[in-house]
């Protein structure tokens, strides 16, 4: 191997750090068995042949895009298959994959094959009968077929009580028969259902004998499995080019009385008997799991990306030069602007806020679930009250980081070879799936409202809600972080009193609870944000006390620097919550702006040990600006000889157009 | 032509405005006779063969973009040319563009001719002498040759006094010798430069017998006329894909020892004898007055993508139908729920916010310039600060507001189809050109300490600057509009005080200057935005109340909502200000949320109005969404088609690889 060349400011950098990168590596993995698992899988997958591109996706067009990543798909996914039968347990291969972002090295973008891990399995393993799994997962897990999940339309989305798509219930022949009555009955958005999935489960609501029993899934097979060409009474298409996840492959889907037989209906809530007799499911909340299941995975997702995102941007601020504040000094680098570190040392924090929280919501899940296999749900209304608030403002946030980070990087950010401009498309497109955002904390409002008349009438309040007992006074300003992590749980409840009360005195003046709830809304959603903010911040700062008291002195001081960080920055986001309902003053929050102002320049030398111990390979982070040797300017250069258009001296649309033009002659 | 087929729901809206919507698209325009003459450009525009696409730009790839749009450059070109022929005069022509988008009915991107006319002909009008305008305009005017501006380097952006290329004089052969000694030194970023202009101002460090003077303006060709080959010692070249503005071949250029006559350094300003001796310019501030028209221009245009992104998030949120929160009632429109107006009715606002400033900045400017042609300089300055204030909060307050009402589209906002996301692509690219917001606050922070300073010695202060002489004693809270817009004066003013404490408080504990100010400096961009908003309110709410005046009562009422609106939004939005320096209560707070919330209720029977008021047509918006139709759902299924994936049913890749890895054979 030849000798990296590495940036002369970077080498400086990396002989300044007063803590051990690799232990700190070890630390976001969860232990070094996981960073060891996690750098192997990443060795074997790099080391196949194909699978990294050398025209970068973004100088295809639409259906190259595609092409090439079904090329690249179908080489990655017999890796990740082999992965998948190892004899890990289910729970063991979550925590392994946690900071797993191999995939990236792959796809800039995304696989078209990514609904069949991510939906179309787990639902077969969550909703279908003992028989069904034992025939349709072995299947599944094969890849003898390819798979996604259809449940948005084109008219529809996050209420799904709304859904037109209609199967029919036909006891003569034992079928349901699947019908789209409208356009705006059309699925659409599911991901590899365009071209690449031959099967699917799609979500239509059931009616038997002109009867409409709800929303249920069924197993509809799309394409012949020899010719993959559309079966009849299919209407298959792709939907276009998006401003992400172009890769992937995202469909729609209508029927033309398209039969199906009786046992594809996945029957493991609900059945329908061949006379057609519904037994219904015993509790419609027990496929609430899967989705709190999903945005723990967000929540971790985003994590991932703020750390990729700040990998990038700090690295790059290391090696850029710019300005001259001092005459006859060299341009400093612009790491050592404090609106520079502004930007950029909240991200890092951020993400250890994300991946922390995640493993902590990813416990509870874990515990809850087990308890839905014993049939408590008890824990899930709350569970699922967290998720609700965690999965918007994890995205919400790491949006407004990722650009942040992106345009601290100038116009060498805007650049698809930094990488930064897709990542920020990822990030954005978590704020709209799963529960666009506005409508979740909508959703966890509800559950502290409920919460709140449960208070009212006297009765305790459990978990991470039992805090909204305390009292509603004005809080003594105290600038600890565990005091400041307090007031923002004081700050919560004051948010959902005061929605409540708007609530309330809607009402009075003659609204219904359902106009009075409209009207009160943006009270509402700042309720919610409020306290997913002091879930956040309490759950860091805790489990960080907790989990670093086994590191070394020094790793412990540099990571409760980022909680101290992370704290500051929130109480100075929200200091007028602070100055209505604490006893904060003007002094204190000068104070308290310039300890954050001196926390900088704490991490300033830790920064660029802070972003490599996220230990993302160059393949993964496959950006121009980021990688680890610094090389960015000569990397910006290769990246664009890349550029087909770099290959002629003069394209010919000169002679076409250009020059006839310039004579006059056009 | 056929009677258009329009939706329901938007019918319905139309029936109940209660103002003329004609007469507040004149308005906007700055009166009838600019409407007419913006319509009539379109349809002279919008009736030539092959402008507009069958196939949208996003389906091509990066190489067929290029070529497509040249292919359209020269259509559209050659109108604009006739356009630019007509005898209107300079400041008629720029009043009647204000508010002329026909371009992005051609480019839903941007054109690769686009810096001829924006850099490269007022470059030469403002740098060249009157013997070489004579030649370079006219030969430019009639496009002739195809120009662009060459400043930033791969190493060098905001820091002009940074730039390396080098033009060295040679006296022996009356000539410069253009060189680029470093790979940073290379010209990175121009539009145009990569395979469309042949030639290019070149800004270029300017060395006369081994001392170097400063940053100076060249005319360089680049290619030959005839073959469009580089010529020797141009090294020329396409820098890659990016966010945005993918049509506008964006280029770099190095030099190698490559030599053009001395009359081709522009010498309006500063000149270079025959034997080497340099006649500085005058007065280096001479060139300050481009930089503030184009940030003008900006401002302008950021009210436009606002204007485009309002009317299709508006439409769609008329059309879409979503939930069910009274049993047993129809979906209804998202629209009616309050949290979507509060995304969308801010940001109508702040598109008349920001049309306003614009047109009032535009006189300012058209004033100094007049001033600056008779050699007095004074009012520079301040016109200066207002700029650097302006541009960020504009460029940053649009893309967030566009961000939000693609977000407000639910997925759909996610499509291309959409046109939301190419809008956010172009705006966000504003934040980082012509000055970089963070950079350009901290300018504006220089003139408002040198302010304070002012102030200080007891010494007037004059234009928008004079506020600053006023208390820093604490408010009186006082909710009339024109009372808010007074306080957030007042609230600039405890800014900019707070800001020149904190950096004397550094300097006092032993800090050099330029020590202080980097770590005052998230302070003093504070101070800036502070000061800016200050202007934005109180120009936006002066000037309505001035402009209003003439219109009928219907229309000045529905205007006037919006400038309230505007107002309670920002005094929410800075509530954390109004505590600390006002004597604004919490139960203040809550009856400034519930008026707020009442104007929504009094602006939503105008909504659909209001954006119909921007007079877009539908090429123009380009939107599946936002057409006047409404015809959401079959736009977006008519674009999908249009889809190269949609052609064939099954594409070529599973024969390839899908079925081969299905069947365990790969």
């Amino acid at each position: 191997m030849v000798a990296m060349k590495i940036n002369e400011d970077l080498q400086k950098e990396r002989s300044k750090y007063n803590f051990d990168v690799e232990e700190l590596t070890n630390f976001l993995d969860w232990g070094p068995q996981y960073t060891l698992r996690r750098r192997n899988l990443e060795q074997k997958v790099l080391n196949v042949k194909g699978l990294l591109d050398d025209i970068p996706e973004e100088y295809l067009s639409h259906k190259e895009k595609y092409e090439n990543a079904v090329r690249k798909a179908v080489l990655y996914y017999r890796i990740l298959q082999k992965e998948n039968h190892s004899n890990i347990s289910d729970e063991e291969k979550t925590r392994a994959n946690f900071r797993n972002m191999i995939s990236s090295a792959v796809f800039r973008d995304n696989s078209p094959f990514s609904l069949h891990y991510s939906m179309f399995i787990p639902t077969i393993k969550g909703q279908a009968t003992e028989e069904q799994k034992a025939y349709w997962l072995k299947r599944a897990n094969n890849m003898e077929i390819i798979g996604t999940y259809a449940q948005t339309e084109l008219g529809h989305g996050t209420f799904i009580r709304g859904l037109e798509t209609q199967a029919t219930y036909d006891p003569e022949t034992e079928e349901f028969i699947l019908y789209s009555p409208t356009l705006s009955s059309y699925k659409w958005w599911p991901g590899s259902l365009a071209h690449t999935s031959n099967y699917c489960v799609v979500m239509a609501r059931l009616f038997i004998k002109g009867k409409s029993h709800g929303i249920h899934p069924f197993m509809v097979q799309l394409r012949d499995e020899e010719t993959h060409m559309p079966l009849p009474g299919i209407k298959l298409g792709e939907i276009g080019a998006k401003l992400g996840f172009n890769n992937v492959n995202n469909g729609f889907l209508g029927f033309e009385n398209y039969r199906i037989p009786r046992d594809r209906m996945l029957m493991k809530n609900a059945q329908v008997l061949k006379d057609g007799t519904l037994i219904a499911a015993t509790n419609s909340k027990l496929t609430y799991g899967t989705m709190v299941f999903v945005r723990v995975l967000i929540v971790n997702n985003m994590a991932n990306l703020l750390a990729k995102a700040v990998t990038i941007a700090v690295r790059y601020s290391a090696v850029r030069r710019q300005s001259q504040p001092k005459p006859n000094e060299p341009e400093p680098q612009i790491l050592d602007y404090i609106t520079q570190q502004h930007k950029l040392f909240i991200t890092i924090a951020t993400s250890h806020a994300f991946y922390i929280n995640a493993m902590w919501l990813w416990e509870i899940y874990f515990n809850v679930n087990k308890d839905l296999g014993a049939g408590k749900l008890e824990n899930l209304p709350e569970l699922h009250a967290i998720a609700c608030c965690l999965k918007p403002i994890s995205t919400s946030d790491t949006t407004v980081l990722i650009e942040r980070c992106r345009l601290a990087c100038g116009g060498h950010g805007y650049m698809l070879s930094s990488n930064l401009p897709q990542m920020y498309g990822l990030a954005t497109a978590a704020c709209t799936y799963e529960g666009e955002n506005t409508v979740l904390l909508l959703q966890a409002a509800r559950a502290l409202v409920k919460a709140w008349s449960v208070r009212v009438e006297g009765k305790p309040l459990k978990g991470t809600m039992a805090y909204l007992a305390g009292t509603t006074a004005p809080k003594k300003w105290d600038s600890s972080v565990d005091s400041i992590v307090k007031i923002f749980q004081d700050v919560a409840i004051r948010k959902v009193s005061g929605a409540v009360e708007t609530l309330k005195d809607y009402q009075k003046s003659g609204l219904s609870l359902e106009d009075a709830w409209n009207k009160a809304s943006v009270c509402l959603t700042a309720a919610s944000e409020a306290h997913g903010r002091a879930i956040l911040l309490s759950v860091y700062k805790s489990e960080m006390d907790k989990r670093t008291a086994s590191l070394s002195s020094s790793l412990k001081k540099v990571l409760l620097q980022l909680v101290e960080l992370y704290v500051i920055y929130w109480a100075l986001e929200k200091v007028s919550d602070l100055l209505l309902y604490t006893s904060i003053t003007e002094k204190d929050i000068t104070e308290l702006q310039r300890r954050y102002i001196g926390l900088m320049e704490k991490i300033r030398p830790n920064a660029v040990g802070l972003v490599d111990a996220f230990d993302f390979r160059d393949e993964i982070l496959n950006s121009a600006l980021g990688a680890y040797d610094g090389r960015a300017y000569e990397r910006l250069m290769e990246e664009a000889m890349k550029s087909p258009l770099n290959v002629e001296p003069v394209n010919e649309t000169f002679h076409k157009y250009l020059k006839p033009f310039m004579l006059g002659k056009l």
